[in-house]
């Protein structure tokens, strides 16, 4: 049976005031709740599960976790999905850390601004698969526990290690052999870019790209040339961030 | 001034069945609306636009238009978006013409049931973006008047030609020296791909990937390859497609 009271708690946490206030976030569905189950790096403070749910999950999984069984409707009443299903998780924000210099032969991610919680969720997938482990987004970056962001991430949020922090102060501590790459207009082809590690790719806001005070940190402008014919405006910024995190792999 | 019955039908163009009893979609927002006026592709029906995008408009792109004059409230009533402006398009849809088999220079996409409708929408985008210009959807491919699907391509619609029609009877019209590629989770790292001319992508389904049926087409399959510690399963559609085609430009 779900309370009244948490009902309106978990209801409360599609907002980050309220997501802050309780130091907590949610997390939907099957694959993310497998995923939060197998990882150690959130703390699980309630977890809902349907009748169904519960018939699939092996019991050990799920020892020391205080587990309420609800019923489809009641899911559908806490669920922020379209198509709740399997369950519901009340997860604890972990305590932020500071993110960690680049080492010798690594790429990290910083977010300049970067708005769109599908954008970051993606990012963050696309992070686990080409294994950069730590992405540092501007505090004007959207919220990683928004529920948006969760789910967008499939998971990959239990693997990527995600801050917030003032960019620029971070840009200014790193060593000088770190290369700082970001995505322009009209910068070199990025077929053409060395690519060097250790180093920093910077993707920028989804409508206005890269700030000024940002962008006299960057040693190498990247741009993803279009066809001549193109009248596109320009690529999505996941997109830009997948091709470039594809061509540093590759 | 909206007409009630205006006001319903312009709903009910969210669901599939009526867009195709109507043969009428919509189009929202400054951007896409732009675009439509400015592609000879459309012929806009309806043209509802607040006072504030009356005065940002030039008059002589509205010359032969039937444009209403709407109330920002009345926007909101009629608009699918969270946060609407601009205003609304009521747009005919185009009688589907038949496929063009790919020329000697060209690359096209096959999506072989992709559902997603933010994913159609940015593969729209991609293509508009990497030159390509014709996309053939398997008939279970989510619909290309789907509000999302419009509203994700960002007025790339305009410019992409868009087909449905089944893929098997289209792979088995296609030349000889056609070679047919595919992204599968076991086939050769895309960077190590023969990349040739003309040629056919294909996109497979957000869950189940090519089907079987398409699969023994393929002459390529191809791999985006993780990084080795990775735990992610995959990579959107989207984003696969968007790799992908930066490769075959690259």
């Amino acid at each position: 049976m779900l309370s009244k009271s948490k009902i309106s708690l978990i209801g409360s946490l599609d907002n980050k005031k309220f997501r802050k206030q309780h130091g907590l976030f949610i997390a939907e569905g099957k694959k993310i709740i497998l995923e939060v189950l197998d990882s150690a790096k959130f703390e699980i403070v309630d977890l809902f599960l349907t009748s169904s749910a519960l018939k699939e999950i092996s019991a050990d999984l799920l020892t020391g976790i205080d587990v309420t069984e609800i019923s489809d409707s009641e899911l559908e009443r806490i669920s922020l999905l379209t198509t709740p299903s399997f369950g519901l998780a009340l997860l604890n924000i972990p305590k932020e850390m500071t993110p960690r210099v680049p080492q010798f032969n690594e790429v990290i991610l910083m977010l300049d601004s970067v708005r769109d919680p599908g954008n970051l969720g993606t990012i963050i997938r696309l992070c686990d698969w080409f294994g950069v482990s730590q992405i540092i987004c501007s505090e004007e970056t959207v919220d990683v526990y928004s529920p948006k962001v969760i789910q967008a991430s499939m998971g990959s949020f239990c693997r990527v290690n995600i801050f917030y922090s003032d960019l620029i102060s971070q840009l200014q501590s790193l060593e000088k052999n770190v290369r700082i790459y970001a995505t322009v207009l009209n910068g070199t082809p990025l077929q053409q870019i060395q690519k060097s590690k250790p180093s920093v790719i910077i993707i920028g806001n989804e409508s206005h790209g890269i700030s000024k005070s940002i962008l006299g940190f960057v040693t190498d402008k990247i741009t993803i040339e279009s066809a001549r014919s193109s009248e596109a405006e320009s690529l999505n910024a996941a997109m830009a961030a997948g091709i470039v995190l594809y061509e540093f792999r590759r």
